[in-house]
């Protein structure tokens, strides 16, 4: 089969012809890919960022945001048939661990996470197990949610967590209406009546939040601290989902959020820094954020066959890896999530 | 009547004659003091350090954590009565905003720190409200819960919080076993049946934090973080309390967090740094925690009823503020709370 | 002043000439009424279904759901002053007792219910206090929202007892798509992703529903408990709220609960009757659902400032009161609200 | 290897000798049976109450409460190896369904029940899966917690549901002092500050209730009812935990439920019958509750590790099972879980 394999750290991937992978472990599923995102961790990975902590040994496959169709499943398989369209959890978790056992998938004791530390779907085939299959419904199709299986999720996530604190009444500021910020406003949107204020600096992305949700928009100018003070009456929003997380955006979150709120971290890159006395006399929280756990996923797939978040995406053959690469880094992608379609195996 | 006052930033304060409050609002409630905590926030006052935050004006009355008897009630109070014994929640509020109707006292809009922007109670006398006022159990006296009033009930908060995720089999390091330490460890020891580490930099503190519930104690002696890790399987605790939030404890307290698990701040001084990337890989949140509310105080108070938390006090008449003051700064007083005890009124 | 007063259980209230009513406690709030819902319980009231609870000396001023505008204010009020438009929440409580400090006003220890054991607010002024006074957006007039006092504050509430079980996926049965549902419907809608079902006997209430929100609707023929377990794969729903509570819905609101779920009983008259063999085997949930908090109150205003909630009206003057209660004991009112709109006083 | 087993309905069951099950699905474990719990539940099985639902084949062997070590695991279990000892969750459930996927064993799309519906523990040898060990700590021996895996289970899951109702100042209405209601005193003692009032019509359970952290108790002589609500001020208590179900405790333990407050049945073959209108004007709930989870078993084992939570035992040999039922059956255990032993295999 086709897939997309690092060779050395500091250098493109290519797509390679590999033996297929093979069903062994009773809770083995092979699927069909039909999607992977892109994604700028793969770049990062590319680079030779994870690659201490991942120690995965070279080549191997790329891809962690994946949906298909179902080819082969082990004995012990009960949730899942061949010709099944399925969206895959990233992460492979053992079942049997405490985490695992009360729902928390991602903190799994054991977990693998394929394109990350063994092998990915950026491929024809993908070998992954029952516990991260999700059934699509019959109106969705892998090209359509893939991107949904990391990203999605993780934004998903988020917003689910600060669903309590977010009543009729609230205001969610939403920091940076990229990727995950344009599938965090819609989840908001679909679930909560809260008030989105979303900033960003880049208008078109703001018009976008718009037209998925955001009750009002800020250019992130500078100024955009103060007015989202000034937006919330002095006091700041319940809760803040920084999806930026560096470049001074954590400050601002934290500066953004009101007394007994919570800023929730989403984006990575920069430190939060904070006087313990102000963390106190405010009774502000920082909530750390990965990815969900497969029930978020379902839901999230509920979501999403109901209409209510729907993505951009622009598709590329998996041979045309290395130019949809070329994209995201030069920022043509214009706010869609680049998607690779390998040919389906006769 | 005799009262502690300041007269001037960087002086110490002296005791006055001064005229008694007087009932005049709807809800006031005019308290006999019987008991004051001295605590190191008034030094600071004293210092000056709330000046600006304070903005009272010179001279005032000193004294926020207070327990008493009820001598005179306002037309509109119906929770209490001439004759009973009370302690004092340390705020003030105006209970019809949002947060003062959600029970949510802390964050009252209005809210007043008598002590610290008004007259508190080291004095014979104390104006407060109905709002202030939780009743006491036959068997408790003024001067054995007053220091509950604000150290006891921000340990209490603390704990009530951190519940949800302090079931058995959990651990809790509590970091700092000081005053308010050692109500935190009684609290947990009361309402969980998590496993209560404790960490201090004295063998004294520690054999009282077993004695007050605590499993297991740690010298922190600069191995302390890696033993609670040893502890702990190498994962960090559930939950950590950190009671002292400064010279580096707070970095460590960080350190001692497990994945998905909770730091929860409460002493300050120090600073939180973290890089975002550490927050969002392992899902770890920080936990901000002030005074707790008034239910929070009731539910202290049934606490200290049963016997399930006590304190150790000094007690010095109201004239010997100042050599209380005295053993608070030389350390004197051993894990015990200076208490002033006012003459009782004719 | 105008009021309309019950002089005898039995007999049809009159439209009298009474005395003002005058500030006198410290909270006290004096409201022109902008327009009172007529509600089934007045009738009720009428008949002396109530005259044991309520023990009101006759004769006495009728009217639970009132909205209005702010005339006099005593002098401890600080959230509300005169010509502000409200909305009064239907209870007037203490503030002290623990259940006010939590923020459930409904269980407040000395709570009264104007219109049921004290004069209410069909009249041109109605005597409250600061307490229940929610500020109405600018876009909100009295005669709008005043059903929403208790109708709708009633469905709010369940609704939002229900929604930490309502997440993506989830299916919520409403049974009795009439004024409560019809509001519980547009709530469900407004802050959560659930599937709504709704059931009724009308077919016109069922479209109705439709355009408010429902996903899907049933016809309550004789066949449609069998239908819902059907559109549920045979397991019923992970929330059912019963607004009607008798007449055999009771039962079927039980019997449309999936395992582990939950029946909220919001409406009344009949009994539930389960073995508890049942009960526990299925591990499903009776709760009991009363009249929403203040802060739910506000809540819902924030829903319907932003059009989210909207109500079917029909107004009469205050003189026509005994027109309205003909129609609506008629049935003449096909789903809209009764609204008593008094003369403005000059 | 000997097992105890039901040949015909109406019939005691005879010892036989029985092949060895073997390990065939992947996630398979054969524990060697340390200790095997004897239910009521087993009598009504062998009556055949319980033929209908189980459907299963005669003979089969019973036993659902169950700990042993670890004799052989299949290839895909990581989370026990051979010679440990493990209690056993009584339900073998998927690992994939959204129950199981939530934490929520209990209601396992595809659970099993070893003991009802295929062979159960009363034997030399059980076949059971990973999903169902727990291994105990090393202070913990098989007949020392057998009963816990059921019985223990059951009570502990409902004092777990109701922990956030039970905050210091509240109280706790045990109904039943009997096998189940006493390992939920402890449970309760352990892990909550509730006052904890136990209601059986049996003195001697009552004085035992009070050695393992009863408050007070309550003679169920007739005035029971009265007593309690006299001994919460007319008010009833918080939460009441009825583990009796029947025989009018069922209607008893509403009546002792105050407002706001909750009844969470776990005893049955009872019915409850409540007007709506007292379920709503009182806005209680009653509360289903079945056994616990894997997780809530493990926090059980935490408990025991720590001599919170212990039980009153009589052995037998597993030859003697008909002595045992004898006993159980003629009330002659006095409180006693009757735990059988079988021979070691060598």
């Amino acid at each position: 089969m086709k897939a997309v394999r690092v060779h050395a750290y500091g250098q493109r991937p290519s797509v390679d012809d590999v033996p297929e992978p093979t069903v062994s472990g009773p809770w083995d599923v092979l699927v069909e890919i039909g999607a992977a995102g892109l994604c700028r961790t793969d770049l990062h990975v590319i680079e030779g960022q994870w690659a201490d902590k991942a120690r995965v040994a070279l080549p191997y496959v790329l891809g962690h945001e994946n949906a298909g169709w179902v080819r082969e499943t082990a004995g012990a398989v009960t949730n899942v048939a061949p010709g099944d369209a399925v969206i895959l959890h990233p992460h492979v978790t053992c079942g049997l661990c405490r985490a695992c056992r009360s729902g928390d998938d991602v903190h799994c004791e054991r977990r693998q996470f394929p394109g990350i530390d063994r092998d990915g779907g950026m491929a024809q085939l993908l070998l992954t197990t029952a516990r991260c299959c999700v059934r699509l419904d019959d109106g969705l199709a892998p090209a359509d949610v893939a991107a949904l299986a990391d990203a999605g999720l993780t934004a998903y996530h988020a917003v689910r967590k600060a669903l309590p604190l977010l009543f009729p009444g609230t205001t969610c500021v939403v920091v940076g209406a990229g990727g995950l910020g344009h599938i965090g406003i819609q989840c908001l949107a679909a679930v909560s009546a809260a008030r989105i204020v979303v900033i960003d600096r880049n208008e078109e992305a703001l018009a976008l939040a718009k037209k998925l949700g955001a009750h009002e928009t800020v250019l992130a100018d500078g100024g955009h601290v103060d007015r989202v003070l000034a937006m919330t009456g002095g006091q700041g929003a319940h809760v803040v989902l920084d999806f930026v997380g560096e470049r001074g955006a954590e400050a601002e979150a934290w500066a953004m959020t009101r007394q007994a709120g919570s800023d929730f971290v989403i984006g990575y890159g920069g430190e939060i820094r904070i006087p313990t006395i102000d963390i106190i006399s405010s009774e502000r929280n920082v909530i750390g954020n990965l990815v969900g756990s497969f029930n978020d996923l379902a839901e999230l797939m509920s979501l999403t066959a109901e209409g209510r978040v729907t993505l951009h995406t622009r598709t590329y053959p998996l041979d045309a890896v290395n130019e949809a690469m070329d994209d995201l880094e030069a920022g043509h992608l214009a706010g869609a999530r680049a998607i690779l379609v390998p040919d389906r195996l006769s």
